[in-house]
């Protein structure tokens, strides 16, 4: 194998395979990448769990594959001077990189023993733009369970049905459902999405307009962009049916500037180390939102102006929850609908588009 | 008590007093900072080993004093909404904390527990300005020992005399001198400053032309500007006779890019995991310096361009000892002085100001 390639594309590349690699995996080959020179390159990295295979411009001038041990090759690669890099293998495995001055010769590992990427089968296609597919990503993510005695809330679900496509994690104390709304039909499918797959896509997308094709097949999802494709297991498993969830009626509604409500949360907060066992008291009153909490450090208490449609109401929560949720919108004025002191409470942004339900805790 | 002061200089005036005050202390008010209204405003911070007052523009409303939580009233000063914040103490030691909406309780603790910090002789005073104190601490503090056997090479020596200070730190495997002259006459001493004591205050200090006043008294050093100062223990005991340690004769002499030498060496030291046992070998040339290196990983080389005054000559060094001191020095083109295979190798920067000396490393 050999091939000529700018050495920040060739980094940029090992960059985006490395994030399927794990640091410790339980096969030395599993901390490798495999390097690829047929008619074009691509680096793949492979978990087991997820696949990322990126496709790198150079000039190959002599086509085979190795695989080198990620960490490495990576560090070296992005070390190395500006300019082009060449990057040889020999007859014994060893890949040697020059650029420039420098000579480097390191061991690599025959390429027969690497695992193959599955093939996804490109029935069920639908397409975003990657800016829509980030943010689809950062309202629900946050909000998924890490109990893994319940495998199907550690991932988000993905529904996509007529003209909708719908994210949705759920952790128990809390749903976080995000909906896009297109002008075109989608294929009608539902599946469950590691969470890890969906923070290493994020980090892979840009904020562009740039389209992001997903297929999702039984067991696999696959997600190609024009620079490399992303292959993850599903979470196999009935999700809960998240409708169900969604209150009818509102004691109270609120109408509240989110960054003040935000600031103030974080404020109180800093006094209530856990907040399950110290939750924040919202007393809603006629023009006015008052937070109050009493732990062992001290006490506080906040006043915001809100305007209100309904109810009295007093109600206990965890601030982190509505921390997590509060960081994540853009608008800056929110509603909040309250159902009653026990039942679940809403966050709404935007027409339907996102809608994100606390729990109340009970206040003694 | 009772003061009025705007949130940021609050904020600023606890961020520096701060950095004395250890987050796990064995007394539970050294976890805390000292807050005195008098005529003026001051917040202590104080391990016993590191004392550091600084000075906060505030309208003081009634004297008083008290001790507070560190982490958690800087958290909540520092959260508050920009504008003026009043601090008030009730007779049950509460520290009362208004600014806009935001109405916090702490529980506070009496200050008569409070350790005083002692004063500090003022005759022994040198002044520099704050950008040359920062280089000096930069140039020297990286080279102090981490072994706690020989406390004295755990801090940095300052020695005044003449016109002259010398900042110097020695591991065992290299020494960092830095001279600073200047057109005044400074008393004479001689002190050892414990690392940590010039971190804080590297810390503290601006890259401005203000002064910054150092008095040094037989066991503390006081460190004083215009919004602070820093008292510190002296390391007791007999600093190493540096001036012995460097050599008089030089087999040869090099001339050499500092970025590149850096870059070769990073790259380098890339595949060498531990230093000691794996060497960098330096083949010097006429007009070439070759960096070499042999690991289970594989090997390198790295071929530089030089201009040599001296014989042909092959030494080993561990690479992270020539990467700290060429990451500090400003200058592009170095001179690097080689005494002989097994003797001292010094790299010089500025006319007499900066001498870093490094011992090499046997080659198998």
């Amino acid at each position: 194998m050999e091939f000529i390639c700018d050495k920040n594309i060739l980094s940029d590349g090992i960059n985006t395979a490395q994030k399927a690699v794990m640091p410790k995996a339980a096969l030395q080959i599993l901390e490798g990448i495999l390097i690829k020179a047929e008619n074009s390159l691509t680096i793949t990295g492979n978990s087991l769990e997820i696949g990322i295979v990126s496709n790198v411009e150079a000039e190959i001038v002599k086509t085979g594959s190795i695989v080198v041990n990620s960490r490495i090759f990576g560090e070296i690669i992005r070390k190395l001077p500006e300019g082009n890099v060449k990057i040889q293998v020999d007859e014994l495995n060893n890949v040697i990189i020059e650029c420039k001055n420098s000579h480097f010769k390191i061991k690599g590992i025959d390429s027969s023993g690497y695992p193959e990427i599955p093939e996804v089968e490109q029935d069920n296609k639908i397409v975003l733009t990657q800016n829509v597919l980030r943010e689809m990503i950062k309202h629900t993510l946050f909000s998924v369970s890490i109990d893994d005695n319940r495998p199907v809330l550690t991932g988000v679900l993905i529904e996509s049905e007529s003209n909708r496509i719908t994210f949705v994690a759920i952790d128990g104390f809390r749903m976080a459902l995000r909906n896009f709304f297109s002008d075109q039909n989608y294929p009608e499918f539902s599946v469950i999405v590691p969470a890890k797959t969906l923070s290493e896509i994020s980090k892979i997308i840009q904020p562009t307009d740039e389209n992001i094709e997903i297929y999702v097949s039984k067991s696999q999802i696959l997600f190609s962009t024009n620079n490399c494709k992303l292959v993850s297991k599903l979470i196999e498993g009935e999700f809960i049916n998240y409708k169900n969830l969604l209150p009818e009626k509102f004691e109270s509604n609120i109408s509240i500037d989110r960054t003040e409500l935000l600031s103030s949360i974080e404020r109180v907060s800093l006094i209530t180390s856990d907040g399950r066992r110290n939750p924040v008291k919202f007393d809603i009153k006629r023009n006015n939102l008052t937070l109050t909490t009493n732990t062992e450090i001290g006490n506080v208490r906040e006043d915001i102006e809100i305007e209100v449609d309904g109810e009295k109401l007093s109600l206990g929560f965890n601030p982190k929850y509505f921390i997590d949720c509060l960081r994540v919108i853009e608008e800056e004025k929110i509603t909040i609908s309250f159902s009653s002191e026990i039942g679940p409470s809403i966050i709404k942004s935007g027409i339907d588009e996102y809608i994100y339900l606390i729990l109340p805790i009970k206040i003694r």
